[in-house]
């Protein structure tokens, strides 16, 4: 079934019926003592709220079993109170997503290179490192995950919490670490290409994502010990399956250590050689250009963002002559 | 051959002729352009200075291979400069501590207790673990150590480097710790004992000492990853050995990981649970309280001592009806 | 009169008569603009919200005046709103707790050892000080307290916030000193019986309780010195009365003085000497034993607690294997 | 016996006979083997290193009881190497600084203002105070101690640690804290006053000083409590017997206790009141005019000086259109 | 139009008609689903909510467009729920706040000394300044801006936030500063008088604000920049303009930069002559005494004031004694 | 004249005739009371320590007027103590560099790309800027400091204190801002270009430097102000010179503002637009490589190298397997 209704293009008066996800749905009594259904409906393009009244005691109970990323079909009127849109819900019925043939994308946030090209460009990379343990480290733990990645969050939430993100933030890191090599000639394209890949990838054993890559919160593991050093105990595996001296191991599992830098953000090492280094400043510049492009997004030139509590809780300035792309 | 001369009881004109073991040997040229030998030698009391003029080429060369460890038999005379002794050395020549006899407790600061009797109080509390998972990565651990544990410092420097000093610090907080459960009845002994006994283990891996207890550095991988991540790697392997459940593999790996507690110190996470976070104490306060009993020893009731770096840089005090034991 | 209803064990539909200390009562005016009475009312185990409709002029009046730690008697219906019980109350009436002889242990969160048996483990361990000077200084303070000591909580919030708290916390440091002595021989109990006693005395000055041991606030030199600096002020006419020397009367004031050890929680000096080090883990490892099991008490094996303040802001595990005492 | 020669005034090849004070003297051996005698030797304008070759044994045994604060005289010429002057002293005997009526004047750094008319400035301003008790309890503290205001440096080393310098750093807050009252007419004069004598006078018991006003280190009770804290507790007593009410003696001890501002520098309060709040201000702003002074004195205009240690590492500047005084 | 009645003077059951100043005005639907307006009204003495019920579209539509700063006529009665203060507002309509003459000192919070005095006092302390460069600086830049001066808040909030509140913090910096060049006489004057002047300029460019001084926000440059770098910059230009050589133009820029001392509060530069760190006490002791007065004002003695987030989230004291002024 | 001697290939007993720059150069008397000169002798390759023995009075005289960064024709021995090389100096006179014709790059520590290839690449770039204004400011820029930038460093020490080292820093800082357009395709290249090019040139005016890229210290306007702010006050009369608008005016400056980040570090903003946020990680990535690349020179494959200061005291690894260009 293709979407018709985008959240962001409902106009007042509207009459609609379409699918939406669910997040937040809650029976509530209103201050005339009546029942009534609250929801927040969502699709890729945004939220709104909805509210169905009279709901009697057999609906309300259905109702009241909808969780966060349930689908729901729903016929309603586009209303308006204090210049905020509103759906006054006339039905509204729980639906199978693949029963209907509901697209994603729709639905969901996504990062906004398809997931296989991305893992096709990365895999690609992996190809050309020329140490051949390196090679079979990141290559065994590609096909191994390979599922998961076509999905997988990058973050719980904030920067890359979307679908494919882990996926963005690697290919995009890559792609900006061979580039440095060209630069910066002391280094080794192997240990980036092979640190780059690697450095993130216990993410998915850190974070419960579903298919949707919508994080529902952390492993046990997640909490007890976290994705560096998830990543940097599995790599001791890896490292031996691919027959890599104990020197190259112990130089994989320090760069997946030392990636976040400092003590306070989880590394315990700082990093001790120039591709561990530049690691680092790959993970830092590709989750703060993410995180500018979000905030600076819908905002009007000549204006500031809201403050951005993960940038230190700047406001960010979009000029009057920059024209959205 | 049994020691008579202790540095610490020297006085001045005495003439000696002794074992002493070499820290900082080389050969020096004097103002008045003559070649001398410059050397500190200690053993279990303290270091004295000791110099041997008129070199020739042949002794300097055979002097200037003395590294640090080394043994020597020393025939000198105690003068005194400016209040501080020193040795006028007449003769001295290498010597083999083995072949020689030498009891290395007359040389080597070591802990107050034989290693074997420390040793068989760890097994012993080790046994007494009843999660039979828990109880075989303890004993698999000793065993498997028991040569290195024999002789092994606690540290490069600071607390507990000395001979034995790694058993030491374990025996006084699994004391320390199982007397805590008697008090903190929430607290299960199992979990309290293992962490214990493995919270350190990997400094084996990480430093690097000799068979006297005397660091002389750490090793790549002890630079790289230090001992609590070595510690949380190498738990992988024993959890599965003894094939303890991954809830308990992860726990376990989190008390070694969080024993630290502040990421400054090298803990990427804190305590999660009420024996991780005993566990921390327990290191914190027998780490202090060696601190303490080395800082304040020598020194005279009603005094400070010197300020101690690792202390913060604070003097202590002897209160002056403080009796040495 | 004996407690029959408590809040942990209402079910829905049931009708209760009994009595609940009041905590944060009002009368507030509905969405319908009829008046009604608004209030939480409390026993030992726990919180329930109650609303009581058609509130007439002259009974708005009374309940108005009713404050937190005042009783109530209710007869009431228990109902459930969005999965959240709710006293629906039909009468509600002040009691005087003492005439109508309810037994506050019901109602209040108290240590889980009766103060008379915790005041009486203390004042025997002052008994064992050989030295007469601190001896005295210690049960002087004890029984000059005694009365307050039955009921004040050890802290105004966080850890120890509960009837008897103060002597809880006293007790159990004064339990873990004296093993402490056992393993670490160089202390000397004289000095942590004395500073375990003496080290939260003048909370009594700082808090402002009822006999309750519920706290209201800080009194004003509570706010002005704090109880730390109360703490070293009073031992010097204390030490004094007890004929202590100059040395050990600073000594004693030391021992209060740094026992909160960084100067951002209120020590303007860090210990000097062993007993005055050990005092400040004696602390921390209690507030923290008793900070853990107040965390994880009601939560399910294999889950993580809320988040705590206190602790840094970190989620407690329960493992699943963990059964509750 | 008047002084002639200053060391800031000596010129190569004088030849000199003068009385210095001692520091920092020592029997040394040279490189040629001999003993020599080195000393520091100082006046009020600066230090100058002296050596005397050909020390015999009796002498050597003499001049090495001196000790710092001991007078000599000398009989040297001046010379220089590497373009620092150097005393070659020929003759050097101990003299009894009183017996010889020096001039201490001439010796020691101290305040620019004589002691007796700063005392006389401060008790004139404390007999201006309205409230009798707070007056008490100032002039009690000023006539106790007035023998030892006199030449009490205020600190042991920094700002003020010179004779007098006590005096100096109260008389010039308590100026301008008279001033403040005019601008900020919200202020109580009564308490600036009050504030301001009391803040630093247990300095008297932290610090040992001798009439020189020269400082040889903390007292026991200064070291494990601290001026501050030690003013706090004094107070108790001083203002008992002034008559204070327990509101205004807590209002002293906090004002005493706040006065630093930050917990890492010995206040475990913040100012909670005006007044309180003023003094710590009028009190930092002491030290840094003392420091800035002390640092730009000698420095050319258009130059910077060193980087000055109590002054964040700060080099200052003098402007080259700034005209010494 | 003279007011007759003030916010802070209002009784229950008062049948009330005057003006005041609109804060956050909205209309809302109540419980009841009908329509009504809902309004803070506010007057230099405090603020007051209003409603106004049965509000038509038409009325609905005018009342919306109500924005902050905007004047109503009001006509009400007051009443009172749960002790808070309400007016039942019967008539309001938008008013001309010139045409109706009314008298802004009625409305807004303002410096407690009128403009033209406070600008009078300034620039008759330029005058003094006896360096023909630094006083026409001064002037200009005071002539240039002399109408915003008059009615430029010294914040967006905080201190000296108000009409006026500029002008106030410079005035009263400058009473104290030349106060402190008597006290410490190696200051000079003149730096110290254009230091105070010249320091806060920019915020004129920093902050947008109206002619009640009430600030809307910052500026473009103000968030990009900071006062402190524009004042900086635009030194550049005043100082050619007034011939001041290079030295001078950096030392007055110099003084503009480091004046708020810590890097964290923006100065990159720590003050490097005394002047230049006499400014920033100045302006230190000036922002406190008026944060002090501000949250002391309303409590009564021997009370605590709410926690002031501006004062590292104090509690300032009232002593009983303390009259009000 | 060519050089033919390096320091780095010098060999134990060489006779050596070449020339050498000085660095730090001194008259000293020898424990035998004789004269010497003592000089550090330095060309492109290192550091050799020479002495010069009986040297009579005029001779000194001369030497002693010596200065770094002269040169020095030396005829010498290479002797050796304790594994150190040393030149036993025959004889020493001071030639002129010009006229002997000494080639500068022998002598220095240079860039490894030739200044004027470097100028090349960076003015190539500003020509692409499209933006008409910005490419006037850097144009302008580095035609007006051209002559100057052949040869200063980019630092007084640390990164970059090399002839070239600014034009080095600023070409790789460019060649991989364009790269990072390409991959972040959001970024605005003339931002880029006019970012980098113009972030650092003040660093012209903040440091002294000769015509050899030697750093003898800061100017008064480098302390007072430094570059940062020197930048961004001198980009307000360039942008003025380039037509540029407020809006873009304002934000250049930000940028040269904000580009070090950290407060603590000299940026009193940070960057609130993306070209922004990027400059300032191309800068540290450039750094951190630079300091990478010269802290492992020269040392051995499977080693750490010394701790780095810059680098939070880190110790770097040389993978054994990595092979020197």
């Amino acid at each position: 079934m293709s979407k018709e209704f985008y959240v962001n293009n409902l106009n007042v008066n509207d009459e609609i019926a379409d699918c939406f996800m669910v997040k937040g749905a809650s029976i509530k009594v209103g201050a005339n003592h009546k029942t009534y259904f609250d929801v927040t409906l969502c699709d890729r393009s945004g939220d709104i709220n909805g509210k169905k009244w009279d709901v009697d005691e057999t609906e309300g109970a259905n109702l009241s079993k909808l969780s966060d990323g349930d689908f729901v079909w729903v016929k309603a009127t586009v209303s308006e109170w204090n210049g905020i849109k509103q759906l006054r819900i006339i039905k509204v019925k729980r639906i199978d997503s693949s029963s209907e043939g509901l697209d994603m994308q729709d639905y969901i946030k996504a990062a906004p290179e398809p997931s296989d090209s991305m893992y096709a460009f990365i895999l690609d990379k992996a190809q050309d490192i020329k140490d051949e343990g390196l090679k079979k480290v990141c290559i065994d733990a590609l096909e191994e995950n390979k599922d998961r990645l076509m999905y997988y969050p990058g973050a719980m939430r904030n920067h890359h919490a979307e679908y494919g993100g882990l996926l963005y933030h690697t290919k995009r890191m890559l792609d900006m670490g061979l580039r440095a090599c060209s630069v910066y000639t002391d280094l080794d394209p192997d240990w980036v290409i092979c640190g780059v890949i690697m450095h993130d990838m216990e993410k998915l054993n850190e974070i419960e994502a579903n298919e949707l890559g919508i994080s529902s919160g952390y492993t046990v593991k997640g909490n007890l010990l976290g994705h560096i050093v998830l990543g940097t105990i599995r790599m001791e595996e890896r490292a031996k399956k691919a027959g890599l001296s104990e020197e190259k191991t112990v130089m994989l599992q320090h760069m997946i250590l030392a990636h976040h830098y400092e003590p306070e953000y989880g590394s315990p090492v700082r990093p001790m050689f120039p591709e561990a280094e530049l690691l680092h400043y790959l993970d830092m510049l590709d989750a703060k250009m993410f995180d500018f492009e979000a905030a600076l997004e819908g905002v009007d030139g000549g204006h500031f963002s809201e403050r951005v509590r993960t940038l230190d809780n700047r406001m960010l300035y979009k000029p009057s002559f920059r024209k959205d792309k």
